[in-house]
C-alpha cells in the first residue's frame, strides 16, 4: 500500500551524501522518494550521477525551486545555504533533517568563531536537535527539526562521551584518518587522483570546524580537546584515534563498564577489542555501507594514557545513515529499518 | 517459522567464497545456516575470520568430519578435494552446489589437459549442471548437483554467449583485469601487500584453466578463444575486455538485438553503454557486493572489431552470488532472493 | 663551467610531463635550465606545482611570451597549440623536441581522421623525426626537430616492431592498462579521487588517437591493429598486453631471436621472461622513474597466439624520459645521461 | 680505480632494508659491494628478490657463513640475531652498521622492558653510536659501530628534538601513519593484499618498541611521550603527527627559531609549511626514495597545542638511507653522497 508510505524529498541530491541517502531510502520499506533536487543536474537521470542506482525506478533530478510538499525533507546542501531557506523548507515539510552544518551548533557565537560569519537565523538554532541518537534519542523521537552531525564529530563524540561521563578527562587529542569521499563530489587539484592517491595529508592540523561540535556535545572546555584530521588513501571511512588523559586511576575494566553503561543497548555501537586475529581493533574498511560505530581501546601501561579507536563510514554513521536512523526515530519505525545490511569482507 | 527454513551447510567456510556465501545466507529470509566447517579454524568464532559478520548469531566453525544432515550443501573447498568426497556429501544433503572446479567440465579429458591429472570420478561429471542460470536455468531448477562457474569464466561467457549465437565469431581475445580476492585467502609473497599493491601483473598469459569452461560453454573451438588475466589494484572485481572478430557485416544495432534477445528478462544482466558521464561502460567497482554482470560494447570503426566489456564482482556473480542464484532456482525461491542489495558509490 | 652547459627551455612546464622533464634536466650534468614557462603559474615558484623539486635552485615559472633564446626547447603543451607557434619556437631555439601530438604523424590526412581537424602546418610534418631511438636513432642524431611519441604508442610499438619485421603478423590486439598521470594534471570528475580510485575503466574502447602512431611506425594496415586502453588504479605506468596472431609456424626461440636481433644493444630495452619469482613478466610498478621498456612474451600452446607484455613509465619512456634520450642523441651526449637512476622496490 | 673503493658487505640482504641498501650502494661512487648474504636465497640471483636491480652487475646471494673480510658491514637481520654474532661481524669488518634494534638502546634494562628478554651482550651497548647524524654527527664520524635508528623513532625524534631543547615540553602524543613496507618482506595474513589494502589499522595502540628510542634520545621521561602507529594504505612512507603540549607561552616564530637553530645546515631536513598549494605540510608520498625528513607545524589557536608533522620514507631516512648517511660520515665522504636523487611527482 504505497499510499501509506512516508513521502520523502531530498534537497541537493547530487552530492555523495545525497546519493547515499537515496541508496538507503529507495531500499527502505516505509519510504517513497517523492522528489530529488539538483540545481546542476535537474532534468538528468539520477543514475547518471549515482551509477549504483542503475535500474532503480526513480524520476529525474527535479528543479529545487519546484519542490512538492512532502512528509520529511532531507537537506544535503553545502554549508550556509540551508539557513537562508529554512522557512521555505519547513513550509513544505513537517519534518526536516538537515545534513549541513547550519543548525548543529547551539550558540550563535560559535558560527562566527568556527565558520567565520554570523548565523542568519540564530533564533532557530534552539529548535533543532543534534541528531545523534545515542545522546539525544528521546528528543529526536519528538523532534521536527534535526541537524545531522558532522562525520568526524560523530567519530569523536561517540567514543568520548561515555568517558567524559565516567572519568575526569583532563586532555584529549583526536587524530583522525579520513577517506576522500568526506571531501564531497566537487573536483579540485587536491582531489585529482594522481595527487590524492597515496597521500597521508594533514590538511587542517588545527581549527577544524567539527571541533565545535565535539566541544558542545562533550561538554568539555575548548582547551581540553584537540583535533587533527588527515586525508589517507581510502574512499569511505574514518578512524578517529582518541588519545585520552584522565585524572585519577582507572583500569581497562572501568573503561569497559563505562561503555557498557552507555551503549549496551545501542543498535549501532559495537565494542571491538580482541586478543587475536588481524582485526583486533575498529577498522573502517569493515564498515563501508553500514551504520555502525565500532569502538575499541587500550590503556598505555607506560604513560597511563587511554587510547580509544572509533571507526565509522563517513557517509553512513557520519551522514546519511545517522540521518535515516533519526528519521526512523522521528517516524516511529524500528530504529535500524533500512540499515541492517552487512558489510563486505574482503 | 524457522522450521520451514531450508537447512544449509557450508563446507570450507573460512575462505573468501565461503565468507561471501555466509554473508548472503545469513541475510536470506528462507535459509538457516546449520553448519559451517573449517579444518583450520574449527572451534573458532566465525567472525574471527569474517569480521563483517560480527554480531551475526552464528555458531563456531565445526569439524568437517562431523557434518549434520542438511537440505543443501555448498562446498567451497580448493580444487581436487570435492571429487574425492562427493559421495559423502551427497549422502548428507539432497542438493549440492560445488564452488570448486571439480565438476565444471563435462569431458574427463579436459581435466587432464587443463588441471594436469585425471578426474577421479569421471562418471559423475554428467550429473552436474553448469550453474549459470542465463544458459541453463531450466536444468538448474530441476538439478540436485550444480557446479558453480569460475569467476573469469563467468565474466567471459556471459558477454560472449549471445554473440556466438547471433554471429559468426571468428576469433575472440579475452583480456581480463582481476582483483586480489580472486586469488583466495591463502598468503604468499605474490599477495604480500608491498608486492601486490599497485601491480598490473600478467600472472598467466596463456593456458589459464578457466579457458576450458569458456570453450565448453560457448561451443567454440579451442583455437578460437584466447584468454589472458591480469592482476590489478583492486580487491573485488573483474573487468573482462573481449575483443571479438566477426565474419560478415554487422552493426551496433545488431549487437543490441543479440543481447536483448538473450538477456532482456535476465534479473542480473544489465547493458551499460552510455553517451555521457564517467561510467559509460561496465565498471567493476560499482558492482562490489552485487550479483550483476554489466555488459557494454563498441564497434571499432577502423578495424571492424567488436569490443565487449563485462564487469562482475568475482565473489558474487563470479562465485557465491551465482551459487545463491542457483540455490534459489533449485529451491523454488524468487531468483533474486537475498541478492537485491544495491552497491555503494563512491 | 656552467657556460659550457646546454641552455634548455621548457614550454608548458606546469603539467606532469613538464615536471618530469624538469626532474631529469636539473639532474642532467650537461644541462642548464634557462626558462620554464607556464601561462597559469607565471611568477609562481616551480616547487609549488612540482613539490618534488623543493630545494632545487630554479627560477620561477616565466611568461610564455617572454622566452629567451636557448639551445634546445622542449614543448609540453596540449595538442593543437604547438603547430601554431612552431615558427616562433624554431626562431628561439635551434633544436625543438615537441612532446605534444602535433608533429608525430607524417600524413596530414591522419590529423583529420584521428584528431578531428586539419593540421595547420602540414608542410612541416616531414621535418620532424618520430623520437623513438630504437627505430630512428641515426635520424634523431642529426635532427633539429623531434616529435616525442605518445605514451601508449611507445608501449605498443616497441614490443611489436621486431615481430612485424621477423614474422608475418596477421592481427594484433593491444590491450593497455594505464595509470592516472597519463591523463595529465587537469582536474575533472573522471579523475576525482573517489571516482577514479579503484576503477578498471574502459575509457576509449576503440578509436584512440595513439593508434595512428602504431599504424604509422609499425607499417601495418589499419585493419591489422586494434587498441583499447583501460584506466587502472595506478599513478604511473602502462602495461600493454599485445595479443599477436602470426601466419606460419614459430617457436618461442624464434621470438627470442627476433628481439635479440632488434634490441640486444639497446640501453633501455630489457627482456623479462623468468621461470620463477613473482615478477616473471614486465611490471610497470618496477619502472616508475626509469626510462626502461621491459618486454616479455609467451606462446599460447592452445591457440598459437603470441602474448607480448610491455611495461613502461608513461611519464618517462612514454614522454619525458624518451625526450631526454632523444636530446642526448641530438647533442652528442651518452644516450643514457641523466637516465640511469634505479627504480624503487617495493 | 676500483681498488680504491670501500669494500662493503650486506648481511641479510633479501629483506626490504637490505634491498634498499643495495640500491643505494650499487649507485654509490665510492663503494664496491663485495658480498650480499641471505640464508634463504643463497645461490640465487639478487634481482630475483629485488627486481629493481635487474641489469645491475651483482653476484648472487652468498652463504652467510662464508663471508669475506670487508671494510664496512651492514647488518640487516631481524631483531635478536645480531647481538649473538656481533663478535664475528667485528672480526670481519672494521666498521659495522647494524640496522636491527639490537644495539640502539643504551640501557640493558630497556631490552627487558621493551623487547621482552635480556640483552646477551650488554657490555657492548655502550660501544655503539645511535646513528642519527642530526643528533650525533661528530660521534658517528669517529665511530666503528653504529646502530641505525628505528623508522618510526626517526620520524618522531627528528621533529621533537629541537622542541625539547627549546621549550618546556609537558606532554607529547605521536600518532604515526605507516606504509606496509615497514612491516618487512615476511608474508602473513595481516599483510595479505585483500586484508591489508585500504586499512587504517591501529596495530599497536601502545607499547610499541620504538618508543624506547624516543625516550632515550629525547631525554624525556617515559610518562611524557605516548606513541601510537597506524598502518595505512601506502607502501613506503611515514607521517608522524606529533601533538605537543608546552608549558609557557610560545609563538610560531619561536618554533621557527628552534628549528632553524637546530637544523639550518642539515642536508636532509627541510621545513615544509606553506600558505597555499596542496602540499602545505610534509607529505610522505613526495619522499619515496629520498633521505629527507620534512617537518612542518602549526600552533592550535584554540588549545595552545603545537601540531608538528614529520614525513620520511621508512626505508630511506627510516633505515637504509640514514645508514648510508652514517656510512658517508664514517668514511669521510660527502654526507649526501649517493643520496641526492630527487623524488617523483606525481
Amino acid at each position: 500500500m504505497a499510499s501509506h508510505k512516508v513521502q520523502v524529498g531530498v534537497i541537493g541530491g547530487s552530492g555523495y551524501v545525497g546519493g547515499e541517502l537515496l541508496r538507503l531510502l529507495v531500499q527502505h520499506p516505509h519510504v517513497e522518494v517523492a522528489a530529488v533536487t539538483s540545481r546542476t543536474y535537474k532534468g538528468k537521470a539520477i543514475a547518471r550521477v549515482h551509477p549504483n542506482l542503475r535500474g532503480v525506478p526513480l524520476s529525474k533530478f527535479s528543479d529545487p525551486d519546484k519542490l512538492p510538499e512532502v512528509d520529511v525533507l532531507f537537506t544535503g546542501l553545502p554549508h550556509g545555504l540551508v539557513m537562508n531557506q529554512i522557512e521555505n523548507f519547513t513550509s513544505i515539510a513537517e519534518k526536516v533533517i538537515d545534513l549541513s552544518a547550519d543548525f548543529r551548533l547551539r550558540n550563535p557565537v560559535d558560527y562566527v568563531t568556527w565558520y567565520g560569519k554570523p548565523h542568519t537565523q540564530p533564533s532557530l538554532l534552539e529548535s533543532f536537535v543534534y541528531g545523534m541518537p545515542e545522546l539525544h534519542r528521546k528528543t529526536i523521537q519528538k523532534a521536527c527539526l534535526v541537524a545531522a552531525p558532522g562525520c568526524t564529530a560523530t567519530a569523536a563524540i561517540l567514543p568520548l562521551k561515555p568517558l567524559v561521563e565516567a572519568f575526569d578527562v583532563r586532555l584529549v587529542v583526536v587524530d583522525a584518518k579520513v577517506g576522500s569521499s568526506a571531501g564531497g563530489a566537487s573536483v579540485s587539484l587536491a582531489t585529482h587522483h594522481p595527487e590524492r592517491s597515496g597521500v597521508v595529508r594533514s590538511f587542517k592540523p588545527s581549527g577544524h570546524r567539527h571541533t565545535a561540535e565535539m566541544v558542545q556535545e562533550l561538554g568539555l572546555s575548548e582547551e581540553t580537546i584537540s583535533f587533527s584530521p588527515h586525508a589517507v588513501e581510502l574512499i569511505r571511512g574514518i578512524l578517529a584515534t582518541c588519545h585520552v588523559f584522565i585524572d585519577g586511576d582507572f583500569t581497562e575494566q572501568d573503561v569497559w563498564q563505562a561503555y557498557l553503561r552507555a551503549y549496551q543497548s545501542e543498535p549501532f555501537i559495537r565494542m571491538v577489542k580482541e586478543r587475536a586475529g588481524i582485526y583486533r581493533f575498529p577498522e573502517p574498511k569493515l564498515l563501508a555501507g553500514t551504520n555502525y560505530c565500532d569502538i575499541g581501546f587500550e590503556k598505555d601501561q607506560h604513560t597511563g594514557r587511554l587510547v580509544v579507536m572509533a571507526a565509522i563510514d563517513n557517509l553512513m554513521k557520519g551522514a546519511a545513515g545517522q540521518a535515516v536512523q533519526c528519521f526512523n526515530l522521528m517516524c516511529g519505525f524500528p530504529e535500524d529499518e533500512g540499515l541492517q545490511a552487512l558489510a563486505l569482507h574482503p
